[in-house]
């Protein structure tokens, strides 16, 4: 039952849109959710999205806004005035996505735009919301949320919830505080219902809860609310006094983005690109990952110049500088993939560096004499140079070793410095390794040709 | 507020299991949550573990184990019996997490556990849930859910949740059926508090829900319940029957084991290793991609050797090898990420097969020709051959190119043929572009340097 986008039901929108026929835009989109009317808004032109936008309910118009891509959802809203922007969507959106919105805006429109919404509360909670650095607990938060005083009973907390839970999409928990503020703990909604209506609110709450700082990163807010199960997770500030939550789906997209930010790098691509970015967007994010490559490729060059005269004597040895190459460029890959998967993950265990190299290193050992034997048997069957036979497998086995220790210790090092170890992955460690095994494959060839 | 485990905490741990102190370990584990206990589990010799576990109360201990890795819940399982396996751990897990402990069981044990548990209700949910196949919907739903008919009233339903929900751990939402079980929708537990409370359900539930089929796969449940931003997500079998419940926890592990093995794919890691994990299980899953580029390598040596004679002449010809394969591959990485990514997360768009390698094929010739201008640039600077300057160049601007049309082309002829397209990242497409790029390499050398 999940939404799929046909050519037919676009060119239908698309007639109903140019034709500005209310009702039949109002069929087409019948209990269609934001996110898939998001979808269709991409395939569609500025002018005809707006006239979608224009005859949708305000909630759901406002819920395809923020379903936007980034870049899709700046185009789009510079079609609109400020004015448009804080009425037609910021005042129907919670504020955490209406501060999400607003923070891509340019500076100027953002004043003007928070300048023209009319609840005085939204407002100041939105500019509040964009005080929080990019990437921190306080930026990804809401302030939508259900708190009562311990001291309340079950009843008093129930209408409570009535008069401030109305305007909430959802609530699953309801935060406890003192009269300070200051988070105590939680009641989850089931236990409301269940719990007998005289109860006080401080017996029946749970005070052994998960929180973060509003300063603390998104991943250490993602990486709780995955190890814990959690679906919300209350933020509070210096004082300890509730501020606000974080619900799972917004923790979900941070979770997405990370891996597919590592995946990327690992891949040579720089930018947070998609398949439907434009041609010089998608240019940019490669460049200079190739340009990387280029510069390793011509220091390589240099390294094979150097051993100019040994290649015209023994052009054999050329064979196998790209395997030897290759394989370094692999094996290393492989070594930081694990560490960088390790470190996103929290999965590292508690060794010290010392013993995951030793590991690291009985791992190459064995990978490398199985390939080393492989090739040695090709090169003493198919080959015609013993000299040669023994120089690749050897070369091989040394750079299968060393990338792989180089693969482990790169990433180490640079997370230790608080550098991102997935810089470390991708073309540069490849580029790396394929100068270091250049080196290693002529010095053995020169002590086995004699030479 | 990030649990923390140091190397003290574990050592009082330690002590206090060899001397089998109750009242420490309870003081030593207060507060602390299963997960966390999980992560001091998989540091504990067999013996230790089950020492703490002994002394944990029963849901707590339960829980933990299902916060352990596989392998680690694997080996700390073989040491108990059948009996103890139902009675301590099986009886006290909602049956989702039942099921998943007991699937990893040898199929003799299996049955064992299974007639080992008192609770017939559950033991009949946990083997009815054991039927579907992993990787579906039915094999990561639980059967823990509130349901009520259309019929009732809001006080009658917050009875009936009071009968249902007293076992459930938690509950978001009450989903609503006819007398034939039948799904009609959902109904949030905040409406239930709020709406007056002698309304009948069918008024106030919500019919437009997301459910899905017991068959679907658990990827089509990760894009739902993350495009839509759900929380749970019922499950139905062929006669729209609901039979289960996806929780997004179970759903934010199948995300981040997919994004995990697309990146592992990516960098040549066959299975789903963590550093953690055993040399011999680190070495099976690397060795087979190394083999892969070995063959590659074997192959690449064969092509030159074809051009043995031009290298005696030339042997500067054998300079630029490493960086024209190099090359080939890091284009052919990041154009199959680009493919690989925008399927997994369904961002391709309408667009069809020719617009996109047109698209890539513009991308590719910006980089290729930039690429080419600098490594001219360098070869009339500091070579000393204008023909080889001339042939890296030209070689270079076709290999990028065909490189990025292959990197293209091949994930997404995959995954026509519905075989993931994420096996084309990494070393395949290295392999393949290597082989590739030389061939175009000395062909261009041949026509430049007129042999």
């Amino acid at each position: 039952m999940q939404f799929e986008l046909t050519k037919e039901y676009l060119s239908e929108i698309r007639e109903a849109s140019a034709a500005s026929d209310e009702n039949r835009l109002i069929g087409l989109f019948n209990e269609v959710h934001a996110a898939d009317i998001a979808e269709i808004i991409n395939e569609l032109t500025t002018e005809e999205a707006k006239t979608v936008l224009h005859f949708l309910e305000p909630d759901r118009a406002s819920d395809t806004i923020t379903h936007l891509d980034e870049e899709d959802r700046k185009d789009l809203l510079n079609a609109y005035t400020s004015v448009e922007i804080a009425e037609n969507f910021v005042e129907n959106l919670e504020t955490d996505d209406a501060a999400d919105l607003i923070q891509e805006l340019s500076e100027e429109r953002r004043e003007e735009v928070i300048a023209q919404i009319d609840d005085i509360d939204q407002a100041s909670q939105i500019v509040d919301l964009l005080n929080y650095e990019e990437g921190t607990a306080g930026a990804i938060m809401g302030k939508e949320m259900v708190s009562v005083y311990e001291h309340l009973s079950v009843t008093e907390s129930i209408l409570e919830l009535r008069k401030q839970a109305e305007d909430i999409e959802n609530v699953y928990t309801v935060y406890v505080t003192d009269e300070k503020d200051r988070l105590k703990g939680r009641l989850a909604l089931k236990k409301m219902l269940v719990a007998p209506t005289s109860a006080k609110i401080k017996d029946v709450y749970v005070s052994d809860i998960h929180w973060v700082k509003a300063g603390d990163t998104t991943e250490e807010v993602a990486s709780i609310m995955e190890k814990y199960d959690l679906v919300a997770l209350p933020v509070v500030d210096n004082l300890h006094r509730l501020i606000g939550r974080i619900t799972i789906d917004d923790v979900v997209d941070v979770i997405k983005e990370e891996a597919d930010r590592d995946y990327q790098m690992a891949s040579g691509i720089s930018e947070d690109v998609e398949s439907t970015d434009s041609v010089w967007v998608l240019t940019r994010a490669r460049l200079p990952w190739l340009i990387l490559g280029l510069i390793g490729g011509i220091f390589g060059a240099r390294v094979i110049g150097l051993y100019e005269a040994d290649i015209q004597l023994y052009p054999e040895m050329a064979f196998f500088i790209p395997l030897v190459a290759a394989m370094g460029g692999n094996v290393g890959v492989q070594s930081s993939a694990i560490i960088v998967q390790g470190l996103a993950n929290n999965t590292m265990g508690m060794s010290g560096i010392l013993p995951r190299l030793l590991k690291e290193f009985s791992v190459a050992l064995l990978n490398a004499t199985a390939c080393a034997i492989i090739v040695l048997g090709y090169n003493i069957i198919f080959g015609d140079s013993l000299n040669l036979a023994y120089t690749v497998s050897l070369a091989l086995l040394a750079v299968i070793v060393i990338a792989a220790l180089f693969g482990t210790l790169i990433p180490l090092t640079l997370d230790k410095y608080k550098i991102d170890p997935a810089l470390a992955t991708g073309p540069f460690i490849t580029t790396v390794n394929d100068i270091l095994g250049l080196f290693i494959y002529f010095m053995i060839g020169r002590l086995m040709y004699g030479m």
